[in-house]
């Protein structure tokens, strides 16, 4: 089940609702990474109370371990990880793909070995799908290959961008008569491949809408390539997806991406970004991104964000958060991660508002002034 | 400030509340030890949630990071580390004591290199006391030698314990001399030492309470004797203390040894078991103890204890949290860590109870029954 309703356009920029069976998703919207079911460090309490409508889980990983079996007995992820509202799984082609000596791609598939226990596992587009109905995963993403940006240190040429475009587009046509015979209940998005090639981009993009999906991705982004040729790409693809389905931006990014996305009409994002730079000391902020290591903070006062409303802003200082990173506390990823994504839900909930009120071009100027001031 | 108010007795156990400078404390009463002025994987925001009262930290781990200047600047430890509740801080003599080799002993006071930066300092009752008042803890300990069981293979006889009992006597005097002459306005605790020697424990309560401080520890317990020897310690020497003022255990213990503390008169204990066994997987319950590796959880839909009220219990299955541990998640030691806690101060709740209504001795058979069941 999907419904999309179109609330508001302001630009490029779109205002809707998603309606999924674990209930609704304002857009545009980000989803936090959820890999092993979990996203990193944060309860899903916590999580919706910062707003999050929907997370992402990855089949790969959950593939692995737990494996389906434990799952099955859970009725899918929501009741096993806790989350009632709506999920979003990859299909495991990036993961595997990320593999890279470790796999064999053919038409068939992708055979590779667990790097869990070393078990020959072989994915392919109806095992992706079989996996993710047991997940019952809101959204279902189709398998592809992610094609590469470069490999072995040679960018990757028209032609390999091509067959790896039309081996995915087979791949989609696999994974939704699949998705029928399972008679999965949920919603197949269809994922744009052809790298760096607007042509190929609208090959891709004009097969996938016969295809008639409830839902369209871009893929083979944020995979290493440059950041003007991803803008570049984010700057021609989405808009010219069906308008009437949602539109997701695979595994990207900044705020400032994220900022771009919207602008071009993209509707859903996901990335580890927030979570793994909170692990790593680095906050996001209204004012600029802030290194919570550098020993500046050691006795300040203030939070992190003077104008975030979340809990570790509420109640705790830029010291005694540089003082937890410094001793190892586990405390120090929680807080940090709690408020990177918090800076991202809020980021979607005032560029959903600017849309509403067609203001989103005065929006961005301040959001890009105020980001470029400095915490 | 301290005032304390005896409000039942059921045989030597005794139900009171503790008054101090930041609010009530109800006793018996377990401590969640904050080290580094954090509760391993736990908010403070959850940690009043679930019913703390009072937090320990650690003065010789706050001394070397972040340092005094530091929370000085936060007018001590309670805004620094977002907890408006009581706090307890030790004098850091455990852990000098706890650094052997690297740390020489005189009357003056415990030399050592700091194992942080290799800084030599020297940690004195004065020091203590000086870093204590900055901290600004509601419960301050007096500096003290903890007479080890054993050094280098050998128990510790009378000669030894009767010396380092006396040191800690002479130490006891200096820190109280200093607490009053830094007009430090919370309490301040001597500590009972002697070994594992009833009549050199007699000695120092006796010397102790001719000083009539506001509150008596228990010292030199847990430090690697046999359990009898503790055990026997325990039912000794609280019930020899000064009965119009509180009590407290250092260091102990598992469940059945709070049991047996509370059951000699003891008010107050504070371990790191709860949470450094939640981060082992080591998990009590109501049934017995939980071992949360073992595969037989893999699939087990039951939460870790049925009867148990906290968020981890409420939310998530046993073969979730199997699942985030075998993969190294955060979220497992968090949850398991909330559910430890909990556990601890639900099991201190019950205490109290119990002897408020006079049925000490039939709750402790009951505990001691369905802890026997397993899990």
């Amino acid at each position: 089940m999907l419904e999309f309703e179109l609330l508001a356009t302001d630009g490029l920029a779109r205002r809707a609702r998603l309606r999924l069976n674990h209930g609704v998703v304002d857009t545009p919207q980000f989803m936090p990474v959820g890999t092993y079911g979990s996203v990193k460090g944060v309860l899903p309490a916590a999580l919706a109370q910062m707003g999050a409508q929907i997370i992402l889980g990855n089949t790969f990983h959950l593939w692995l371990r737990p494996g389906v079996d434990v799952i099955r007995t859970f009725e899918g992820l929501h009741r096993f990880e806790g989350w009632s509202q709506s999920i979003l799984t990859d299909s495991g082609g990036f993961q595997v793909w990320s593999l890279g000596a470790m796999r064999t791609i053919s038409e068939e598939g992708v055979r590779f070995a667990s790097p869990v226990n070393g078990d020959r596992l072989f994915l392919t587009p109806e095992v992706s799908m079989q996996i993710q109905t047991v997940l019952n995963s809101d959204v279902v993403m189709q398998f592809d290959e992610c094609t590469p940006y470069e490999s072995g240190g040679r960018i990757t040429d028209e032609g390999a961008a091509r067959a790896s475009m039309e081996l995915s587009l087979r791949w989609a046509r696999r994974c939704s008569a699949e998705f029928e015979r399972l008679e999965n209940p949920n919603a197949l998005f269809g994922i744009v491949q052809g790298g760096m090639f607007e042509a190929l981009r609208e090959q891709s993009l004009a097969q996938l809408a016969e295809m008639d999906l409830p839902g369209y991705a871009i893929g083979g982004v944020s995979v290493g390539e440059p950041k003007q040729d991803m803008r570049r790409i984010v700057a021609h693809t989405p808009q010219r997806l069906p308008p009437h389905k949602p539109r997701y931006l695979m595994g990207v990014g900044t705020p400032e991406d994220l900022v771009d996305g919207v602008a071009h009409g993209v509707d859903l994002f996901d990335c580890v970004m927030p979570t793994r730079n909170a692990r790593n000391g680095h906050l996001f902020t209204r004012f600029g991104d802030l290194r919570l290591r550098n020993a500046r903070y050691k006795d300040d006062p203030r939070p992190i964000d003077e104008t975030c409303g979340c809990h570790a802003c509420g109640q705790f200082s830029r010291a005694y958060l540089h003082h937890l990173d410094r001793c190892g506390e586990m405390l120090a990823p929680m807080l940090t991660s709690l408020h990177n994504l918090h800076f991202y839900l809020q980021l979607m909930r005032e560029m959903r508002e600017a849309i509403e009120q067609r203001r989103f071009a005065a929006w961005r100027t301040q959001f890009e002034a105020d980001r470029a001031r400095g915490p």
